[in-house]
């Protein structure tokens, strides 16, 4: 990660440093602050909140100003962290209770966020161990955050690594939803595959769905890869199969929310779709996402429960009504892929090719 | 078609009223005048125009207020009409004159509607009857606008019939777009099936693909099955595959703007990944239009040019910016389904099954 001092930067070169920079930083040693770029206000403006309170932090994961469960965990982390900033000059029990007080709060901020008590945890773990003095504890506290932090960078870079091997120079490819840095601690999952075969100098063109009802495609996957200067075209959901038939796609990379024990893969609704889509034109489907997203105790896909959510999200998703009022609305959240029709699964571990059991287990190690 | 004297109505049986009339109509005989639902301020509003000078339908076609090749036809027959809807006392000469003035005017409105100039060419042979009167020339010319009128309705009505023979009671059918009554004389085609099965008895859920970009789906197809109380909901463009896959849609019906000989339809963007969702899921897939969409010169879908429209359409389609500055947009208007998707193609003069060129040349009549 790029260190730098803000203040020394003209607007204009300061937008060029957050192009290339994560979503979530710490800003220098024991003392230092949160920075965290206010994702509720992408793609129309990229506005950096700056976090010296713990409840600035709480406000931000709450308000979902921080988003994706990976990088909600690494801001919790360094949140602990806001909270023993000021702490010199007092004791050793004051600042351990100072910290309790910091985690027991922070957890109250998304009460279903699995990342989240999975970080606090990891901190509060950190806070046990024996440390002599006041300091010694703030630099333990914070090496922890960064720890945290540190593993996610490299799990995205290593299935940046693996995904790329897949994606050949001048090729098409097509994505649904984010599954980029914005949500991890640097590249995502889907997105660092293609950030590393860019990295690698290989010219790749993203064809971006911009994923209704949500539109999570047209916000932030569509600013992330123009920010980084991947070549990017923005389309509806509806386009994705016309762009095939054109010759213009040669694979697809989506994220997963949870995959089952057999591969069958939960991800943002509209996935399901695509892997249809892609089978028909004989293209390649991946599905890029950690093993910690493998849920080994369900094997079926049609065991995952899928969120309904409110029907306002499609009938006036954009501050004004679409739809007549009274009109019955379904909107699933997610839909599950089948093993069937997933080429691979890229983790931080390699590729499960062809998906099944056996593959999925000996790749991850899972049991 | 219910005739009516407005003023008699409270707002809320006017409301009933509306809800099973046609969107384009002529409020008694000659001297009467026209009334078109303004769709420009659907569905939030039902809005009618009350037009009495061919000003005024001029503007009305011009401003989209009246939509759908067929419709526009309609109203611009009628608007000659309104142009002799004072002419009592006047000489047979000055009130053809008067005629063609109109119908030069009105094929101004919209240069590129091939319905508009059919319509305005029907209305000038009319002209050129042997009518003695002022009169009788003015009953003439508002009997062959009712002749255009009933003829669209007549087809509509045959579309629909033949297209409930394919629907079950009780089936879930889904459609993209809005091939409906407002678009037509009434019923529309491939709502007409839907309108005409509940006619039968027959209960019918429709799910409505809200269509991107333009939101036909949400604003235009979800209002008049509300309207006509057929069971309905709707979902976004990326959910049909999920409501497939739950088993809850037992056909497709789709409209089509343009047929080949071999039978590959062009119809709103989005209509191609329907119909492979369709066949993926094992469910059968119709178009539903008039023997008059068929272009029997093209053979192949590929020879049909594929407009592209505004990224506007997709990046700020709803007033607000969604999309990041700068991005590149692709927005084809149509695509082409391939009649190898198609279970049957229906018209007012049958259904095509399977598709292919015989059978299209058979039904049809068309060589």
């Amino acid at each position: 990660m790029v260190r730098h001092r803000h203040g020394e930067l003209s607007p204009r070169s300061m937008k060029t440093f957050m192009a290339a920079s994560p979503s979530v930083q710490w800003s220098n040693g024991i003392g230092g602050h949160l920075r965290l770029l206010d994702q509720t206000l992408l793609p129309l403006q990229e506005h950096w909140l700056d976090c010296f309170t713990v409840e600035q932090v709480w406000e931000a994961i709450r308000m979902l100003r921080v988003r994706g469960a990976p990088a909600i965990g690494i801001a919790a982390a360094y949140g602990v962290c806001v909270a023993l900033r000021t702490n010199a000059g007092e004791t050793l029990d004051q600042t351990r209770n100072q910290a309790r007080q910091a985690i027991d709060y922070l957890a109250t901020s998304r009460p279903t966020a699995v990342n989240l008590f999975w970080a606090l945890d990891r901190m509060r773990a950190c806070l046990d161990k024996s440390d002599t003095d006041v300091d010694a504890l703030r630099e333990s506290m914070l090496a922890e955050a960064r720890a945290i932090h540190e593993e996610d960078r490299a799990m995205c870079h290593a299935i940046g690594k693996f995904g790329a091997t897949l994606l050949q120079d001048g090729w098409g490819v097509l994505t649904h939803c984010n599954a980029g840095g914005l949500a991890t601690a640097e590249y995502g999952t889907a997105l660092s595959a293609f950030f590393t075969a860019q990295d690698q100098g290989k010219k790749i063109h993203v064809y971006a769905d911009e994923t209704r009802p949500l539109l999570q495609g047209a916000r932030l996957t569509a600013w992330e890869l123009h920010q980084r200067k991947v070549e990017c075209t923005l389309i509806c959901d509806s386009m994705a199969a016309q762009v095939m038939r054109e010759g213009k796609i040669q694979a697809v990379i989506v994220g997963a929310d949870r995959i089952t024990s057999r591969g069958d893969a939960a991800n943002k609704i509209g996935t399901y779709s695509v892997a249809i889509l892609a089978k028909y034109h004989q293209i390649p489907f991946y599905v890029a996402a950690p093993t910690s997203t493998f849920d080994m105790k369900i094997r079926d896909g049609a065991e995952i429960p899928i969120e309904q959510r409110s029907p306002q999200e499609v009938t006036q998703g954009f501050g004004v009504r679409t739809a007549p009022e009274g009109i019955d609305v379904y909107n699933p959240a997610f839909d599950v892929t089948p093993a069937e029709l997933i080429t691979g699964i890229i983790t931080e571990r390699g590729i499960i090719t062809p998906v099944n059991e056996n593959n999925i287990r000996s790749i991850t190690g899972l049991n």
